[in-house]
């Protein structure tokens, strides 16, 4: 995998981190990232609650050594550049009108959560931010406060789409997980595997194809390997195990090959990523869900990294969720948000 | 992943290790394994054609400092016992009429391969020895000897149901992989994924569970930990994405666990083998192939070893082919082929 030039080191507007679901762990994990990385508070604005982040900051005092930031409540980013430094810079970007109970689904924190999201991906397609980084959200507490989207992706499409002014569906968007040394980017999530094999098509792969190209050229990797995998066994072995490579992938990769595109492929899948790891690609194009996300994890559930490719702007997150069970008692890892927070600052690579 | 009593330890009879193809990289990782570990000398009968072992000893000489093993030909496994250390027994089990060119697909070749293998199974299966580890053949090799069996395990299983006097399709197999820290049992290996869908039945899921206990009983471990992974992304959340966790395999695992096997899941398959790595389990099913060839070729291609489960004796293998390309440089990697040899001394696990 090669070590892309980082783009947004050197950008001087801030990486915005929304709080996420304040009844999970969201708050606590960004008080204790931002405590055990004090450097990186010069670089990033806290988008949420003060409150909650303030409790966020006691609930995880006892676990850690650092000093504590000191909160400062900003009402505009371009105030942020004037904080001294030790500060938290936080955006009081949503209302909650009581403390909310943590580790339980609820209208008022799903409310919230939304509001922070909306308010820095705002910013970020106004060019007010260098990138976003969300912490988890839970899906039914969006639902209960009657947001219309399951999950972050969705909604910052929308976003997107209306800032554009355009139909959602002329921002196409996927999913890249990264670990350390291994990055794929998702033909389809979270749908049956039945109906994932139904998605593996010629334009759909080729769209995945262009949009991992344009995100990879926007961060300073422009002639970035791209891998794709096979969807079948030993990638089809010629036909004898499905045709999909022979009648779908293939002529994708040389579509996208034939607009300058450094794809190569269909790779038999169960060695592709291996491959990867080991130099050979800076990306895999995984056909369905299961087949990037198995060696992702495998290689790195803690430092797991959720880029959406395809935004106008860039956009990580840690690839966990609000984990209610642990929520309020301090125990959460940083690790990923903060694996999060260092590709959003490298533009998300 | 616990680690198994081995029962063939103080096992007195033999592991046979087939040659394989004559113009692959069998005979010369024999040669590089046998030097290599001279202590398995006493405890592996060679399957396969003297002539040949002796140049792929002269072929990797240069490439190792250990002395050589003696060859030492013998008519039967009884013979092997008597021999000083420091020898290799080898059975000439095949007629060679002339030097195979190495790197070719060769009648000559895979006529031999087949009668090595055969020797070894029929012995195997009078219980004259512990365990077969088989070197790689050449599926168009063995075509072009007009053997009717594209691999090992279809070759096996119909020598195995010839002797029981049964149909082939009473000896029922899986193939397990292994590699340091993880192990999974695939319910089906070569079809296109589409048709590997319609393979997920209730009866193959409780067959390959059934057929994965029998192995762990046999070897040591009898109350194994078998996961059993989803087919769909999260395990099909709660029928969300897709029905075949909750219509199939859930009820094949309940059926599983009334008969007093281990069985757990099915468990979302992004997480299942990161979690058999980290311990929780000895085993995964895995639903198709590359949802566990993904992992084990990512953790140990170097050390993959191939399983097959459901004959009436252990049979391994080294998780490689034939390498024409490397034949005769003596170069290849005699690692694989000793995790195989070291996986049947410890019973096939």
């Amino acid at each position: 995998m090669t070590e892309p030039r980082s783009s947004t080191v050197g950008d001087p507007r801030p990486v915005l981190l929304t709080m996420g679901d304040p009844a999970g762990i969201g708050p606590e994990i960004i008080a204790k990232a931002l405590r055990l990385r004090p450097e990186l508070l010069s670089r990033v604005v806290v988008v949420g609650d003060v409150p909650t982040l303030q409790k966020a900051l006691q609930l995880t005092r006892a676990h850690d050594v650092a000093p504590d930031p000191v909160l400062a409540p900003i009402a505009t980013l371009a105030e942020a550049s004037g904080l001294p430094s030790g500060c938290m810079a936080v955006v009081q970007a949503c209302v909650l009108p009581r403390p909310v109970p943590l580790g339980r689904i609820d209208a008022d924190a799903g409310r919230a959560a939304a509001d922070c999201i909306a308010w820095a991906a705002r910013a970020a397609l106004r060019g007010e931010a260098a990138a976003v980084v969300t912490a988890p959200i839970h899906k039914e507490a969006l639902s209960a406060a009657g947001v219309p989207h399951p999950g972050h992706t969705e909604f910052l499409q929308a976003l997107a789409a209306a800032h554009l002014g355009v139909d959602v569906e002329r921002v196409p968007v996927r999913m890249m997980l990264s670990c350390p040394g291994l990055r794929t980017v998702l033909v389809s999530i979270h749908v049956a595997l039945r109906d994932a094999l139904a998605a593996v098509t010629q334009d759909q792969v080729l769209q995945t194809l262009r949009i991992t190209a344009a995100h990879f050229q926007r961060s300073g990797l422009p002639q970035a390997r791209i891998a794709v995998a096979g969807l079948n066994p030993h990638a089809g072995e010629g036909g004898l195990f499905g045709r999909e490579e022979i009648d779908i992938i293939a002529p994708a990769v040389a579509l996208a090959q034939a607009e300058g595109i450094n794809a190569s492929g269909p790779h038999a899948p169960d060695t592709v990523f291996m491959r990867a790891r080991q130099g050979a690609f800076d990306v895999v194009l995984a056909m369905y869900h299961d087949q990037g996300l198995i060696p992702v994890k495998l290689l790195g559930l803690d430092h797991g990294v959720n880029t959406t490719l395809g935004l106008p702007f860039v956009r990580t997150s840690p690839d966990h969720g609000t984990a209610f069970d642990l929520a309020g008692s301090g125990r959460a890892s940083p690790a990923s948000l903060l694996a999060a927070i260092d590709a959003a600052l490298g533009a998300g690579i």
